[in-house]
């Protein structure tokens, strides 16, 4: 069907865009529109990417409500957002050549016309795939990275909690706590997952939430209490933590994936933020692009030497994407949610 | 009744001690039990102070339960703390002499020996009372002082927002906030308390929560949005500040009054945390002991040249210190709330 990108028969793009919103309650297949279109002439310092993976991350959930937040929302009809890597296809921009893999947010779809800004180049490490940029090398690696360095502030021997232990952020927060010499508890739902906190990724103990005892359970995984709390999901397992927080602990909010579809997100334990003097900080990675070098240094070091794991869910071909995010919002997923666009690859 | 320091007929003191734990219960005069014993003789490095005001704040509330709590509870039968100013009226420490005037945390009772630590003497400021020193230049001034410069970080311009505006922190932070340059927005129970918070302190505005719309009086006092929100109340309060807080705001944590009696204080916009990646600070001012010397220089100055105001409501007489705590609970003071201890002044 597709021609090459040198063919004068114009390429077709299918691509999913948002058909109508979910504001407050679950996604479902009709919240989106698969559509073919063709992909247009490109003008004077522009280039074509074929994509080859598209990351699916809870953010994206919020982006389909109409509400305000933090990144404007993804307007009815528009081509969904997400981050894509792929590979220059045609170019009329002199840094990008074809053959060039490149990393940027092409959203979800085949192909992607780009005036280059957002752009980068990926580096070819060795033993490294593609799909690694999208999720321990790219935004769910460094928003761990972030979280951890420059909020939490690991200590030796002090306790961290993280939910959602398994998932492509994570299971990058635990593993670089433990490298920090701290003690990391995970939370995640199931036993597979808890498995793979312990077993792959060397967390010290992983709490199913799902056996219904959290709260107990925390307290006997942390008996000396939690220093430190990585919150990606909200809710009751928040307010369970913030029950057991030491004084100055500190708490990273990086997602409240419970909340998502409405239901909210109470906190009981407010008063353990006065009592415990804790710091509670909500962060966007972003909002801090300078970061990034550093992180991608360290995390990449990890990497290459074998010392930081990563466990990815691979949906095939771009119709699939809408149930891969459908089932990351439900847990579903293990590690990093990724759709491969180009059956090449 | 009562001898002088230098006769040989013992000395009475009057104190109140807990006679039954609070445990999540409103605070009434069973809670406490009034005593007179004699004076104990000075042992070598000891010295008698004579307190003639005792400082009546919300923490101590929290000392009357049994449960965890950043300081350890008032034990039943224990003198109930608090900070006091007195004079010395014996001593066998020759770090301190009859007649010098101190500050410390001696407790409900008219009499105290010490053996100096935590204790200070007092400068004589002209046309400073006494009672200043547990007041706008005492602990309440410093929390304040600390809360907006150390968490909150003013910068001119913005807008800040303080729960229990007319209190004793919080008119400090506010009218400090407004020297900085902010918008200040305060809420406050009653028509009086608000006409003195933007009479006497110079507040932008003072939303009385009591007329039952805070939420949409907080978006029409500040119509930029909130910046800072320094903490006092918790519940319902903070909820409607949390829902109108700007990208990047500050949050100081210095109480949750409206939870002290066990309703609880559940924050239900945990979202705006994430959202508009906020920084909440729980803080409590004795793990600071550094910054008074700079907090009161600061404050001290600003007192004299006539910028920085107060209002104090005094109870007569120890015996009335029981009550004092209960108005305190119920809102029912204006200002910082004292007890004369020492009718003579």
């Amino acid at each position: 069907m597709e021609g090459g990108p040198t063919d004068s028969a114009p390429l077709v793009n299918r691509r999913v865009v948002l058909a109508a919103r979910a504001d407050g309650r679950p996604v479902t297949l009709e919240n989106f529109r698969i559509e073919d279109c063709p992909v247009p002439e490109l003008a004077e310092g522009e280039l074509l990417v074929r994509n080859r993976f598209l990351s699916i991350d809870p953010y994206m959930r919020g982006r389909m409500d109409g509400a305000r937040s933090y990144a404007k929302p993804v307007e009815i009809g528009e081509v969904m957002v997400g981050g894509t890597v792929g590979i220059v296809v045609a170019s009329r921009n002199e840094r990008f050549a074809i053959g060039d893999l490149v990393q940027g947010r092409l959203g979800w779809q085949r192909y992607a016309v780009s005036d280059g800004n957002g752009l980068s180049r990926l580096p070819e490490l060795p033993g490294v795939p593609l799909s690694a940029y999208l999720g321990v090398l790219g935004m769910p690696g460094v928003t761990a990275w972030y979280g951890l360095n420059r909020i939490l502030e690991p200590a030796a021997g002090q306790t961290l909690v993280v939910s959602a232990a398994s998932g492509a952020v994570g299971s990058v927060v635990g593993q670089l706590a433990k490298a920090a010499g701290c003690r990391v508890v995970g939370i995640a739902g199931g036993a597979e997952k808890c498995a793979i906190a312990t077993e792959l990724y060397g967390f010290d103990v992983c709490i199913d939430y799902k056996r219904g005892h959290v709260a107990a359970d925390l307290i006997a995984a942390a008996p000396q209490g939690i220093d430190m709390l990585f919150e990606n999901v909200g809710g009751a397992l928040m307010d369970a933590a913030f029950a057991h927080m030491n004084p100055f602990g500190r708490v990273a909010v990086c997602g409240l994936i419970s909340g998502y579809d409405g239901g909210g997100t109470p906190l009981n334990q407010v008063r353990s933020i006065l009592v415990n003097r804790l710091r509670v900080q909500g962060f966007i990675i972003s909002d801090h692009p300078d970061v990034w070098p550093e992180a991608l240094r360290d995390l990449s070091a990890r990497v290459t030497a074998g010392t930081l794991k990563w466990r990815e869910t691979i949906a095939e071909g771009i119709d699939a994407a809408p149930q891969a995010l459908i089932d990351l919002l439900a847990g579903r997923n293990v590690g990093k949610q990724l759709v491969r666009l180009d059956p090449a690859h």
